[in-house]
């Protein structure tokens, strides 16, 4: 039964019935008539219809590089779920590589009036998105996690990386590490933020920085630690900007049969299932992805339900999770 | 620029605005003068309002249990982007385990007139599912991934793992393996097509049977591992029926000292990226999640096309990869 029925039935325009429903002007007589027939036939009103007269898809979207992540998914997994609790369905957006599709997404979102848009990871700080929302989606809440664009618009939960790999830096230094260096993986804002932390704890206590960067994967921090290894010999600790690249160092260690931590410790970023699944199993630093999510859903739908008191952005303080990659203390 | 506004400065009602978008009859001199303002404005149909005029939303829907299983995730990958590539939007729904939330998801896809919905995985081939299929989306397209439901509107793309889990087997045993133990982790359709691949295997090779049964996780694959192997110390090889579990198996090996391959030969199933990050890498049943979720979009885009010559049933044959926890023949 659709209002098309429902018009028909009553004998009045569709219009008549939609203002029924939405409360609108329309006399006591129609009124009594429709409601009758709209309670005979146990009439649902379609969202779509709804969405016309108020405007809402009652839909947000999830904008990610590749929800294979698994990072990405965990922070994807509670927005759903938070989102799903409040009335909102989540339309899952994978852009790739390309920063073109930024825009074709959100050209058809802004057709299809999603309520809001999430933005998953610091890659989709750049000028072009910036425009791209300021074109598209103008009037429309987005929420960034682990990152903020200053937009009108743009709200962001952040979590505090470079606090979370100064604390573990400072951890292998406490072990008795000195020669500790960094792996970085990619060139977004957050990788930044990572480095500063690492910068800011070597300069602390006065040892020597060690800078590297590879591609994120497996392979990435197998090449790169073989490197490292040759390299400088005397390395007795490796912090990776990223759980995968940290399990690419791993099994290069194992492999060269350097003892871990005893010789050389390990400790990733992200606190992934990769820590677990690795052997032996992996520290790292824990940047918070399920609270990261949640706080972002929340705070999206008090901007949907235009409460106020929503905070710009939101910083969470990381943790560090030890496991067999780090020496007891 | 909406359609309100548009009948408002063509001075028309936005009905009428309406069937000139949808070819529906006006006069000329009306359609010319609402033509030439939707030109001025460059308007953007709302695909919301053609949504209520087609029926259709332009958004399918992909039910998970949950996105953060990396095979999942796989699968929803490959569907969001060849839906998206095709003008569909991809709502995820993660439903975690309660049966009730499939129901309720349904329901509210119904309102919001989704035009077609996946379902990852074989833990929805239940009457209870069916029965929510049949009661809120009668008419639109479902696609299985891994299971099929007799349900008119309902299709499938299925992985032949039993046949994968017999070769997996088989390869096992042509290397020597005569104490090969399966573990199972699930109660679903698929389990059982594996647990009959691997029963017909050790049939057709005359060996005694050894299964056993754990939950679905790294823990699961630890704590059953050690079972068997003080239960039955002579097992030289064991399958498991997710890599996860596969992943916990190797763990307990290396923490027993237990020589992999050459004590214990270990096979997972899905080649997930867990393979690859386990030490040593994994051999696993390779179930194809990819090309499923390709194939499971193609024919979805085929119906929503509605095009004939859709299967309803597609089955892919499985592979076989091998890593470093199997020995070499």
């Amino acid at each position: 039964m659709t209002i098309y029925d429902i018009a028909r039935e009553a004998g009045v325009s569709i219009a008549t019935v939609s203002r029924v429903l939405n409360g609108g002007a329309v006399s006591d007589a129609t009124r009594r008539k429709v409601q009758e027939i709209l309670e005979r036939c146990d009439y649902q009103p379609s969202q779509v219809a709804q969405g016309l007269a108020t405007r809402q898809s009652k839909n947000v979207a999830i904008m990610t590089v590749d929800i294979r992540d698994v990072h990405h998914a965990a922070i994807a997994y509670v927005i759903e779920r938070t989102m799903a609790a409040a009335g909102y369905g989540s339309i899952l957006c994978n852009l790739g590589g390309e920063p073109s599709s930024a825009g074709e997404y959100l050209r058809a979102l802004s057709a299809q009036q999603v309520d809001g848009v999430f933005f998953i990871g610091s890659i989709f700080v750049t000028p072009v998105c910036q425009d791209y929302i300021t074109r598209y989606i103008p009037d429309t809440p987005v929420m960034f996690t682990n990152a903020v664009l200053p937009v009108k618009n743009a709200y962001g939960v952040l979590a505090d990386e470079a606090q979370g790999i100064y604390d573990a830096v400072m951890r292998l230094y406490r072990a008795g590490r000195r020669q500790i260096a960094i792996v970085t993986d990619s060139e977004t804002s957050s990788e930044h933020n990572k480095l500063e932390g690492y910068l800011r704890a070597t300069s602390d206590c006065d040892i020597e920085p060690m800078c590297f960067h590879t591609e994120r994967s497996m392979q990435g921090g197998q090449i790169i630690t073989n490197r490292i290894l040759h390299d400088y010999p005397g390395v007795d600790a490796i912090q990776y900007t990223e759980d995968i690249t940290a399990a690419g160092g791993v099994h290069t260690l194992q492999q060269l049969g350097v003892a871990i931590p005893d010789r050389v410790a390990v400790i990733g970023c992200n606190n992934s299932i990769y820590c677990t699944v690795c052997y032996p199993q992996l520290s790292s630093v824990d940047n918070r992805l399920h609270e990261t999510g949640r706080r972002a859903a929340e705070q999206m739908i008090r901007l949907l339900n235009r409460e106020g008191g929503v905070e710009r952005t939101i910083c969470l303080s990381c943790g560090l999770i030890l496991r067999d990659t780090t020496p007891a203390m």
